[in-house]
C-alpha cells in the first residue's frame, strides 16, 4: 500500500499491485466466513436520499456524511458513511421476516473527516448484523463471529472490551437526570475524569444510593474475576441494572467457552456508541494499535425509524485497516510468457492454461520477449510440434 | 434485484439476497479472468481532488462528476465517475515502467445523471487497461479480453462495432477544419444525419477530394466484406488514413481468428469516445438491448496530463448492467441447522463444517428450531453420542 500525500486527500488511499491482489484474496476469505455462518450478503448503494441514510441514526453520522444534490430532483442525497443503517432499512423494508435475519456487507464508506478507524476517510466497512432476536445468545453469536473474522484476517491475541450501556441508562433513569446532564456525565465517565464526575454528581445532590452507583461506574472495570468482585457494589441497584449485568455475563460465558484465549476487559463506563446502542457493546484491540480494530453491540431501536422496531445486534470493522495492520508482504503472482505468434495451437494452449487458473502474459511485439517477460517464471515453447510450458532461462 | 423507486434515487439500485451472493460469484469469476490474462488489480479511491480526477479527460466527465468540499483543506474533491483516468494516473505516477503495464479494476462509480449504461447512476465499472504498447496486437488483446469477459459473464452471440477515430481526425486535419466545425460535423456524422453533413460541407467548400472523403464516411459501415469493398473510396486519402485503416483491419483479423462467431460491424462514423480516443474504438452489443454492454478503444494521449504520455488501450463495462441483462435466478444457498445447545462437541462439529465451506445456522432460542430453520435442508443431530448431519424432516 503506497500513498502519495500530495496527490490524494488526507485519509484517502489507494491499493496498488501486488497488494491489491492480496486485499482481494482476504476480502473473499472474510466474505466466505460470513456466508458460512449464515449471513446473507447485501449490496446497498453508495448514494441515497439523505432521509433514508440518516433516519434514526443521530447527529454524529449526519456530520460525517457528505451531501450531494440530486440534479434530477433537486433533493439532497448523501454519500453513505455507515452501512449499518442501510442493513437495518433492508431488514425493515424489504425482507420483513418474523424470524431472525442475518445480513453482512463489505464496501467503501466515505467520511467528511478522518475521525475513526485510524484516520481513514474511505474505510471499507465489513460487518454483520443479526435482526429479530434479543438475548445473550444472539449477542454472543455476533461477538463470536467478530472474533472469528479477526482470526480469519490473521489477528490472534486479542483484547476484548465488553460492557452494557443498559447499566448507565437505567441508573440515569432512576436518578431522573435531564438529558443534557445524562450526556455530560456520560462524557465525563468515558473520559474517566473523576473530578468531573464528582463535580456533576455534587451538583445533582442525588439520593445516596443513586449517587454511590453512578460514582462507582468509573471504577467498575477489569478482567473477568476482578469485575465479578466489583459488581457486587451494584447488588442493591434496580431490576433493569440486574438484567443488564446478567445478560452481559451470560454473553461473556458463551463466548469465553467457545473462543478461549481472549483477554477480557469488562467496562461499564465504556459507552462509545451510546447514542446508538441499547445493550451490550464490545470492541476488539490488538497490541501496538491504540484504537479498536472492530466493534459492535446491540441497537434495538434503529428499526423504529423505518417503521419496524426489531431487536438488532451487529459489528463492523475497516478491512483497509485490518490489511494495513497485518501488512503482509504481497508478491506478484507467477506467470507464463506466451510468444508473439499467430498460431492456433498456441492460442488453444494459452486458453487452456488460463482456464486452469494460470496467468499467461502475451508478448505484444515481435522480439520483445526479454523486455515484456519480466515477472514470468515460465514460458510457452514449441517442442516437437507441441506448445509446452518450460521454466524460463 | 429489487427496486423501490420511492426510496432510492432514480438510477440507484441495491442488490439483496440471494441475488447479491450471485453477483459476488460473478464478480470473482470476472476478476479471476482478468488476472489470468496478466492484468494487475488496482483499487483507486472513490474520492480524489478534482484536478487528479479530471485532468486531461475533457468536459463531459466533469459534468458527470459530483463535487465535494474537503473539510480539512477547503479544496474541491470529486466522486469518481470513471476509473480509466485513475488507472492512467497510476500507470504514469506510481508504476513508471517502460514495459507494458496491464491494469484492471472493478468498483462503483457515481454519475450526476443517468446518461449511460442503461440509465444507471451507480454502475460498477469493470475494466482493463493496457499501457505502453501501441499497434494492432495490443488493440486486439484488449478487444479479445473484452469479448472473453462478456463470454465469462454469460453472453454469447455478440455484435461488435469497430471503428477508428484516426480516419475522421486525419480527414478533418487535411481539410484544415476549425475545431468547432470539426466537432459539429462529428456530431452530424454520429447522428447519421445526411442533411446536416451536406449542409456543413456545402458551407465549407472544401477541395473535391476532401469533400468526397468526408461525405463518404456516413456510408462507410457494414459487415467485414461490405466494408472492405466500401473503403476503396478512401484509397486516395493521405497516409494517416491508410495507416488507420490498416491498423483497424489488422486488429480485426487477429480477433476474428481468435474468437470466431462474432458478428462484426465496421463503422468509421462511430466516434462516441471522440474527445478521448485516438485510435481504434469498439463496442459490444447483444440482441434485445439497444446500448453497448461494453466498450473501449485506444486513448494514447491521456497520460500526457500526468506528465507521461504512453500508448494506452482499454475497455470497460458495467457489471450491474451485465448482471441485470443475464438476470439469472439466484437461490439461497443450502444450509445446515445447528440446535440451540451449549455442547463442546457440537461447537467443534459446527466449526469443522464451516471450515469445509458449509453454511451452518445456529438456532438462537431454545425450542425455536422450527421457526428459525427456514431454508435449512439439513440439520445436526446427536446420534450415538456423535453430532451428525442428517436431512431435515
Amino acid at each position: 500500500m503506497r500513498r502519495d500525500r500530495w496527490l490524494l486527500p488526507a485519509g484517502v488511499e489507494e491499493i496498488l499491485p501486488p497488494a491489491a491482489r492480496h486485499a482481494e484474496q482476504v476480502r473473499r476469505r472474510l466474505l466466505d466466513l460470513l456466508d458460512s455462518w449464515g449471513y446473507d450478503l447485501v449490496m446497498p448503494p453508495l448514494v441515497e436520499y439523505l432521509e433514508s441514510l440518516l433516519t434514526g441514526v443521530g447527529h454524529e453520522l449526519d456530520l460525517k456524511t457528505f451531501k450531494l444534490t440530486d440534479q434530477l430532483t433537486g433533493r439532497l442525497m448523501g454519500l453513505r458513511a455507515d452501512m449499518t443503517p442501510q442493513a437495518a432499512r433492508i431488514d425493515a423494508h424489504y425482507l420483513r421476516r418474523d424470524t431472525p435475519v442475518r445480513l453482512c456487507y463489505l464496501g467503501p464508506v466515505v467520511r467528511t473527516r478522518p475521525d475513526e478507524f485510524g484516520g481513514a476517510r474511505e474505510p471499507w466497512q465489513i460487518g454483520a448484523e443479526l435482526f429479530g432476536q434479543s438475548g445473550p445468545r444472539a449477542d454472543a453469536e455476533v461477538l463470536r463471529l467478530m472474533l472469528a473474522l479477526l482470526e480469519c484476517a490473521g489477528f490472534s491475541s486479542l483484547h476484548v472490551d465488553i460492557g452494557h450501556v443498559g447499566v448507565y441508562r437505567a441508573l440515569a433513569r432512576e436518578a431522573r437526570m435531564e438529558e443534557a446532564v445524562e450526556q455530560e456525565l456520560h462524557e465525563a465517565l468515558r473520559r474517566r475524569s473523576r473530578a468531573e464526575v464528582d463535580a456533576i454528581l455534587a451538583d445533582l445532590a442525588l439520593p445516596a444510593r443513586s449517587d454511590r452507583h453512578l460514582r462507582t461506574l468509573i471504577d467498575l472495570h477489569g478482567a473477568e474475576a476482578e469485575f465479578m468482585a466489583l459488581e457486587a457494589i451494584l447488588a442493591d441497584a434496580g431490576p433493569e441494572v440486574q438484567v443488564a449485568l446478567t445478560d452481559l455475563k451470560a454473553m461473556w460465558r458463551v463466548v469465553d467457552q467457545a473462543q478461549p484465549g481472549i483477554r477480557w476487559h469488562f467496562d461499564l463506563a465504556e459507552l462509545s456508541g451510546y447514542g446508538y446502542h441499547t445493550g451490550v457493546v464490545f470492541s476488539a484491540f490488538v497490541e501496538g494499535y491504540g484504537q479498536a480494530i472492530a466493534q459492535g453491540g446491540r441497537y434495538d431501536e434503529i428499526g423504529r425509524a423505518f417503521g419496524r422496531s426489531r431487536p438488532a445486534v451487529g459489528f463492523s470493522a475497516d478491512l483497509r485497516l485490518l490489511l494495513k495492520l497485518r501488512d503482509e508482504p504481497a508478491q506478484a503472482p507467477p506467470a507464463i510468457l506466451a510468444p508473439c505468434c499467430d498460431d492456433k495451437a498456441l492460442r488453444e494452449a494459452v486458453r487452456a492454461l488460463r482456464a486452469r487458473g494460470e496467468r499467461v502474459i502475451e508478448v505484444l511485439r515481435e522480439g520483445a520477449e526479454q523486455d515484456q517477460g519480466t515477472g514470468c517464471d515460465r514460458e510457452l515453447v514449441q517442442q516437437d510440434g507441441r506448445w509446452t510450458v518450460v521454466a524460463r532461462r
